[in-house]
């Protein structure tokens, strides 16, 4: 029976682990270089990221201050940047997806400084491999991580870091679909974020009505962004960190669920 | 129509507001000298020390280190240290609450360190005033926060820094009361602590079944320890901090809901 036992912890210990990382300020705690790290900024540096990719943006330079963004402009770059929800002035882009669909960014490198997501993008970049998560990649973000069977850390960018809800469902998700492969976990805001999403997943929208940052982001009249940055699959390109620069990782995507 | 939205904003803003924080590493980002703090280390040392002082403890002093119990021991002090779940060598008390239900810390003073509770008293010492939260004491305190009508900054201990599934429960029956009473929130870690309480409260035990501490407990055989740590109002009296020490508030108690 114990022999039983031993080789059943032994295969346990054998699955890769999902665990959820609620701020960027926490992240230091889950650091593991052998680990996949996924960063999300819901609303909406994420969401803009892959919607800039899936519209032929070339690479992306995640830069943390605004300064920077603009050395990278005066250099004859496109340049992003976004700071409590608005565009900074002087960019011609921010944070919003609809920024990024048209084509004059195709084949373009574009420098991006944001309140939070690049922020979270600089915590992990000595993980594994980075990659940038949102609803709107969803299941070709699950499907590789569930491919690479390795361990995993779901990135919350949070807000400022604190705790926000949209980027917690969103890795509920991500939870939810690894837990029903073979993954396990040990990690309490895994568990929270996958109770979360159960409950929100049928309405997210109607969920974060009272969330900080659609609130925020509804004083400043952004209901269209919330709703297309909510919505799964619209974009099945997995952006990924190489060196200082955001590319579109050159992976075989089925696109399931669109 | 604005100036009615002005009136409108002014009085919102004026309902003291309900936040919570889900460790000790991000309460700087929360703390506001004006707030009460109520600090929850549910399993199990705020359920601890709210026994003892139910079981007529006279004082407690938290300490960070076990070098610092062992003095005040050294100096003819009882003295409690709780380190991974179990009491440490040389130590007659940990933080199981079986451990202060008896007639031989009456009246006494007790130095106290513990993995995560004591941290997160140490973290919001400078607060208007530090209160100690638990099941075992939630609704004298809840009762207590709505008399205040302050703003409450309900600071969960966790593990090591990481979220825990227990302390939010805790917080979000507390934020739930205060939210059906006169308080507000613009918190997303609030929503989610009040949304997952509300899913888990009909079996809080149940719940927990996965959660990590409850399965780094169930190794130390201490399932009895959890099941009484999850029960509401065994011990309706409030340990406060003053000054280095926590002691009993004064107050004039009616039991609810026992």
């Amino acid at each position: 029976m114990k022999q039983f036992f031993y080789f059943y912890s032994n295969l346990n210990s054998c699955m890769p682990k999902v665990e959820v990382c609620f701020t960027p300020q926490a992240f230091p705690l889950f650091a593991n270089e052998e680990a996949n790290v996924v960063v999300i900024d819901v609303l909406r540096a994420t969401s803009a990221i892959c919607t800039a990719f899936y519209n032929g943006v070339s690479k992306m330079i995640p830069v943390a201050t605004v300064e920077e963004a603009r050395e990278y402009q005066r250099n004859g770059f496109m340049a992003a940047a976004e700071r409590n929800g608005e565009i900074v002035e002087g960019f011609e882009l921010g944070n919003s997806p609809f920024g990024y669909m048209n084509n004059k960014v195709k084949g373009k490198t574009i420098a991006l400084t944001t309140t939070n997501g690049t922020q979270a993008i600089e915590a992990a970049k000595n993980a594994r491999k980075v990659i940038i998560g949102s609803f709107l990649n969803q299941d070709v973000v699950a499907d590789y991580l569930i491919a690479q069977q390795r361990n995993v850390i779901l990135l919350c960018a949070g807000w400022k870091n604190k705790f926000n809800l949209e980027d917690t469902l969103f890795a509920g998700y991500i939870v939810e679909k690894l837990m029903a492969s073979a993954y396990e976990t040990d990690c309490d805001s895994a568990l929270a974020a996958s109770t979360l999403y159960n409950i929100a997943q049928h309405d997210l929208y109607g969920f974060l009505a009272n969330s900080s940052h659609r609130n925020r982001l509804k004083k400043l009249d952004l209901e269209r962004d919330i709703r297309y940055c909510l919505t799964p699959n619209q974009t099945p390109v997995i952006p990924v960190l190489e060196g200082k620069h955001l590319v579109k990782m050159n992976v075989n995507i089925q696109v399931v669920g669109k």
